[in-house]
């Protein structure tokens, strides 16, 4: 299987690549004149690319016609994820990033333990992050990490912009299987899971007032870093996108 | 709500915490007599039970009828993994008693990076991290981790065993949805994923010929820490133990 590649620099039967993804087709995987490699345009287009010159930190491709990226899903996914303690943030970007999550927004909330701490650099490290688990699982865009909101009700105002709003609480709730078999033409859907400590019962109200449906995911208590995992695959597994 | 203990020693309305749980609710959460606390015999049966005596290392109750704990899953499901590199079955271990595993069994089949080193001592502190995870996230059971499998031919020998054993395949396969909608009353699984190297085709055939089921889980390239996840939470879902 050629080897794949992210760039922005695509058009008109052309494309390069530049910066440590050309040292890395053409110092490590030795590519030359004549070979292809699979180019993404980060936006769910990928390309057939055929080396046309290698030069110090630039490779040149002539490239097929277009065609839509296998890997995307057909919904799109916006995890608000409580932020949690230590590095567990970066094990679920990369979790959801295979899982086919669309973007990542932490949040801080009532009962965060985690407190904001240089968050825009965090969010490069973030990004990075994201951006190397989207090119090893192959996906056709670069999924985003936002900057944390700062509080619960800043969820809640961006939850109108969603087709649905799924609020994960650890008190129970509906189904996923009944509230997904209701609209099967829901695309654009919001998951909300919580930090360690759990959302308080105004959050939950908040939620459920700004449109969200609340959903339970069992008997067992998850993890802050398990129920994103669980209530994404539940999701991709009940919209076919997980097959 | 009361906390909850694993013990063995229970029967005739009298139970008994000993070692470590006898010091954690004597000392760290202060029990006293009449107390209560639920009790769990790890065979998926619950009391409430009220203390009597509190001893240097020995705490006594009078146990309530019991009661089938409501966090096992309807299915019982064994995960086979394909033994990973570094630390990364105990994160496995984590999220699958959290997402209701009966049992983990690691294996090493011909692509894994792996190599069999000190298995006894490791299993030892895999059961510790699974005892751990069970009485975290409240389940009934106490899931065992096996001693690793040296080859797939082991694994797929135990397949006879499950009423559904399933591969999942990099190579992709039937989906989920569909195979276990053909059939309620599956109750015993095994779920199989592959280490980081995947695996041989001809271990794809030995799967097939025991009769497993290839399934394919999306067109994403899952690490193998994430696959037995998402494998885990799309079964757990379809069955409705997820909600």
């Amino acid at each position: 299987m050629p080897h794949r590649y992210f760039t922005t620099e695509i058009g008109s039967g052309r494309a390069a690549l530049t910066g440590p993804d050309a040292h890395h087709l053409a110092d490590v995987m030795r590519g030359r004149v004549g070979d292809q490699v699979i180019l993404c345009d980060a936006n769910a287009v990928e390309y057939t690319g055929t080396i046309t010159s290698v030069q110090p930190g630039r490779v040149e491709f002539s490239v097929s016609e277009g065609y839509p990226s296998a890997a995307e899903p057909s919904v799109e996914i916006t995890l608000y994820a409580g932020y949690p303690k230590q590095g567990k943030l970066e094990d679920i970007i990369r979790h959801s990033v295979e899982l086919g999550v669309h973007r990542v927004v932490p949040f801080f909330s009532r009962y965060c333990v985690a407190a904001p701490k240089k968050e825009e650099a965090k969010r490069e490290r973030y990004a990075r992050i994201a951006v190397e688990a989207a090119k090893q699982c192959g996906r056709g865009i670069l999924p985003e990490v936002s900057l944390p909101l700062p509080d619960f009700a800043s969820v809640c105002r961006e939850l109108k912009d969603y087709d649905r709003a799924f609020f994960f609480y650890e008190c129970g709730g509906s189904p996923l299987r009944t509230l997904l078999k209701e609209d099967k033409a829901v695309r654009r859907i919001a998951l909300i899971t919580g930090s360690e400590g759990g959302f308080a019962p105004e959050e939950a109200d908040l939620a459920a007032a700004a449109g969200a449906r609340t959903v339970g995911l069992g008997p067992r208590i998850l993890r802050c870093e398990t129920a994103p995992l669980a209530a994404l695959a539940a999701v991709m597994t009940l919209t076919g996108n997980l097959e």
